[in-house]
Order: C-alpha cells, then sequence, then structure tokens
C-alpha cells in the first residue's frame, strides 16, 4: 500500500518535477498530480509524462489530496494559501520545499484551515539549473531534509511526512524554523549573495576584461558562477522573505570583510595569516563530514581519525 | 635532446613538485635540482625522489641552471633574488609561477644580474593541498599559463620558456604584468578572499550553530570552504603584493553589495530579480569555454550554438 492516497505538488520546476520522478520510481502515492500556473511548463511536463493529472488550476488540482508539497518560489505561497485552503482535505498534510521557513509559513497558516496539518519542510538538493527537463528522481537521495514543525505539531503527522521524505532517500532533522532560517542564512543565502554579487561586479568590466574574466575562470571564480546561475525569482523570494537573518549575517560579514581590507592597505600581514589559517580547520571537519554532511560508513569505521 | 640542461625549481610545494615531477614526466631537462629551505620539505622531496638533487642552499642549487623557477610565496622572491643573484649563469631563464606579477619582479629584478633574463609567469592550476606529497604531474595539462614578458623582452627566451610550459601540457597566453594583476585580482583574488572571509565569520558563530553550518554546508557554502583551504602564507603574500588591484576590485564589489543589501532591507524585489539575472549569462559563456576556460573540440564543432 502507497504511503499516501494522492500528491498535489505545485510547482514542477526543477524541484517538484525531481519530487515527481521520486515519487513515481519509489511508488509513494496511488495518485499524483502536478500543478503548475505556467502553460508551457504544463505541456513540458505531459511530455515527459511526470504525473498522472497535470493542470493549471491548484484549487482543483489538490482536492481529495492527503499530501501537498509546494514547490514554488517561497513569495507565492500565501498567495497560493489563499487559492487551495477552501479545497484542502481535512487531516491532509501540507508541507513544502522551501529555503525560508519562519516568516513564510506565518503568512500561510492565516489562509489554511486548522484542519489541515501544516509542517514545513526544506530538502536540502539542487542544482543552478531549472525547469521541469532538468529534474530526476535521485536529487534527494543522501541529502538531508529538515522538518520545522511548530513545538504543538502532530506527532503522527510528522512520522508521515518524514516517512515520505525517507521514502524518496532522505536523511531528516527536525529543527525550529526561526533556527533553521539562521543557520540556512550563512550556509546557502549568503553564499549565493556573494556569488551574485561578484558576477554581478564582473558584468560590470569592460568588455575586454570580461572577456579575460571568463577565460581565467578556473583561478576561483567559476565556482562561483555556477552558484550565480541559480533561478533569479527563487532567490528573490528568499531574500525577501528571510530578510532579518541575511541582514544580520550580512553585518557580520561585512565587518569580517572590512577588517581584512584594512589589513591588505596597511600591510598587515600577520593579521592576514592568521584569518587565512582558520579556512583548513573549517575545511577539515568538513571533509570528515563527507559531501552529504555526515560521515560515510567508512568514515565512521576510523572515527578516531 | 631535453629542452634545458639542469632546471633548478625553488620550492618544492604542491606546484614545485607537481613541476618537477611533470618535468620528469616529460624528459624537459638532463638534470633536476629542488631546493626548498625547510629541511622536512627537503626529506620528503628525498623519500619521494623527486629529483636528481635536492638541497635547501638556493645559491648553491641553481649554480649552472639554464632554467630557474621560483615555486615559493611571492613574498620571498626578492629575498631570494638576493642570494641567488650571484650565482645565476649568465643567459639563464629565471621565471616563477607565482599569482601576482608587477610589484614583485619590481623588487626581484633590482637584485638580478642583466645577463639573466627575467620571464614571469603564471600557471593557472593548483588544488586546496600543500606539501611535496600533494603534487602531480598532470597538474598543468590543459590549463591557462599567463606569461608577462617586458615589452623588449628577449623573443627567443620567450618562444623556449613557453616551450617549456607547453611541454609540461599547457596552454600560453602573453599579457602585460600589470593587467594581469587586474584579471587574477577578479578572477581568483577577490573568490579567495570572500571565501576566507565567509568562513572566518562562520567559525566565530557560538559552537552549535557551527555544528550545523558543517552539517549543512552542501547548500552553498562547502564549495567555499575548499578555496579557504589553500595555503595561507601563499594566499597573504598575494594580498600583501597585490594590493592595488585588490582594493580597487574590493572597493567596486563592495559597492555592488551593500546596494544588494539596501534593496534587501527595502524589500526591493526588482532590483534583486534584475541582479540576480545577470548571473545565468556569465555563467552560459564560461560553459561554453568549458572547464579549462577554451572550448573543448566537440565545442567548436558546434560553435553556432
Amino acid at each position: 500500500m502507497a504511503l499516501f492516497k494522492k500528491i498535489a505538488i505545485i510547482g514542477a520546476g526543477l524541484i517538484g518535477s525531481s519530487l515527481a520522478r521520486a515519487i513515481r520510481a519509489n511508488d509513494i502515492a496511488d495518485k499524483l498530480t502536478l500543478i503548475d500556473m505556467s502553460e508551457d511548463v504544463c505541456k513540458k511536463a505531459v511530455e515527459l509524462s511526470l504525473a498522472d493529472e497535470i493542470t493549471d488550476d491548484a484549487a482543483q488540482g489538490v482536492i481529495s489530496a492527503d499530501l501537498v508539497v509546494l514547490a514554488t518560489p517561497v513569495g507565492t505561497f500565501e498567495e497560493i494559501a489563499k487559492q487551495i485552503g477552501p479545497s484542502l482535505l481535512p487531516g491532509a498534510i501540507l508541507t513544502d520545499v522551501g529555503s525560508v521557513k519562519e516568516t513564510v509559513f506565518k503568512q500561510l497558516e492565516k489562509h489554511i484551515p486548522p484542519s489541515v496539518i501544516v509542517l514545513p519542510s526544506h530538502p536540502i538538493a539542487g542544482t543552478e539549473h531549472s525547469g521541469p527537463e532538468a529534474g530526476f528522481a535521485e536529487l534527494f537521495v543522501d541529502r538531508w531534509c529538515i522538518v520545522t514543525p511548530k513545538p504543538d505539531a502532530d506527532l503522527r503527522a510528522i512520522e508521515r511526512l518524514t516517512s515520505f521524505w525517507e521514502a524518496c532517500g532522505m536523511r531528516i532533522e527536525l529543527m525550529d524554523a526561526a533556527h533553521h532560517d539562521l543557520v540556512l542564512g550563512i550556509t546557502s543565502h549568503l553564499p549565493h549573495l556573494l556569488a551574485y554579487t561578484i558576477v554581478g561586479t564582473a558584468a560590470d568590466l569592460e568588455d575586454d576584461v570580461k572577456t579575460e574574466v571568463i577565460k581565467y575562470s578556473a583561478s576561483g571564480f567559476r565556482g562561483f558562477t555556477r552558484i550565480a546561475a541559480s533561478d533569479p525569482v527563487m532567490w528573490r523570494d528568499v531574500f525577501l522573505h528571510n530578510k532579518d537573518a541575511v541582514l544580520e549575517i550580512l553585518q557580520r560579514f561585512t565587518e569580517d570583510l572590512t577588517a581584512l581590507q584594512k589589513s591588505i592597505r596597511r600591510g598587515d600581514g600577520f593579521y592576514l595569516q592568521e584569518v587565512f589559517s582558520r579556512g583548513r580547520e573549517i575545511r577539515r571537519h568538513i571533509e570528515r563530514l563527507g559531501p552529504e554532511g555526515y560521515p560515510s560508513p567508512q568514515q565512521m569505521n576510523k572515527s578516531d581519525d
């Protein structure tokens, strides 16, 4: 028996279409509905046979779904909640895949009937590509999924939702929503903001220099351009909705950058070397955890390293 | 017949030891001397049999070499020039692998006899690892090497030096030294400075948050930590010696970051989306050039893309 009778995914981009593929590959739902406001995206989703039903009508598409997943930019959540609220099945779980949790869910919950169980999730998985063609079923395998239930959330619903993400291949972590937004602010939102900024700074260079910057990008710049190729609308919404945490972290970052700038201007090699030496320590911790953020079985066997 | 009778490399770290391996793998010299000030590094180099002669005496080691390569942090160049200047063979080529060119060579040339041909190079290749064990012969293959001769430099010597780098597998580009420092300032030095800064900002977080930042680093932070694991002394010297270009670029970057910060604070989604949309364009150019910064044969065949 499948975990859910009917799952409705709203948004058929990279994450939504990958989730549709993962649900089918792992037989997680008896019926799968994929909803997208864009006619072009719906057409693509039909061509790719991503779901049993594909529609641009969200209110209609969520009817009788026992799991609804929002996979659109977080700035759309409130409007979608207004549209689907009245059609949601009592007892259904409403979750999402967004990179910001606290403010977004405060807006969204106003429009969701109390009979629906709202449980925010953040599967930490993605690529710099967008659209239904960019998705693949294995996107979630061995990645972390952070679930941020309220303290009074229904435990059986949490268990059902975590089983869903586990069935997609993910590892689960429960976290307070505000804390999630702070942690992701530094691991994800600030890196993206810096990458977008440096690529913008490069784009403003004179044409001949810009050509050379592109040519010699292997020396460090290239990795930033990969991050800065991420979906602009999704990231616009992240910064608009995680404003407080991002501004707080950006403030700390700017202070640290200003201190380095000053030491470069003054020729203070001791300070530079001291700051630069800390990088290796953090990297060592990260390498010990492995690319997915937890020790691999081999690494656990030699945990005395 | 080998390209050079004797090559002396000063510095047996990642680049110097990789170069030693490449020289041997490609039969580029009749004799190879590897020089390092550190006794430990010399011992390692002996264990790894990296050269015909391994010594900590630079003045002695460069005698009769027709190519001398400086592969130490750029801050050491002037002192090394003082030590080796009197021992250098007339007609020898003196080059380097440093990431800064203009100021460094002004300092160095004061101590080099005019009979020696000074030709700065910058092989754009490396990893975040350091030391003689980290090196490998293929490090330079299909990478760019920027050579920055003065306008009046000896053309036959330039040709000999470019043949050397080509024999290591590199592609050559000639460039003005000051222009090199500006281009590398944005493609390499600024990305490293930002990576060191964000990792430092993360290191200052409370312990529990820091643990989570490490755990969820896959969401963007991880790539920065790889760059920030690069050799602290080498990078200290880069920033001390490319001060003007780095401060100029940092100024532009900070202005752009401040504009984004302001638009986050004001909730100006139009501005954010506009800036973020530029990232994809630059990335497209870089992907078209391929990871090494030039089109692969397959890509050239479909250059009408």
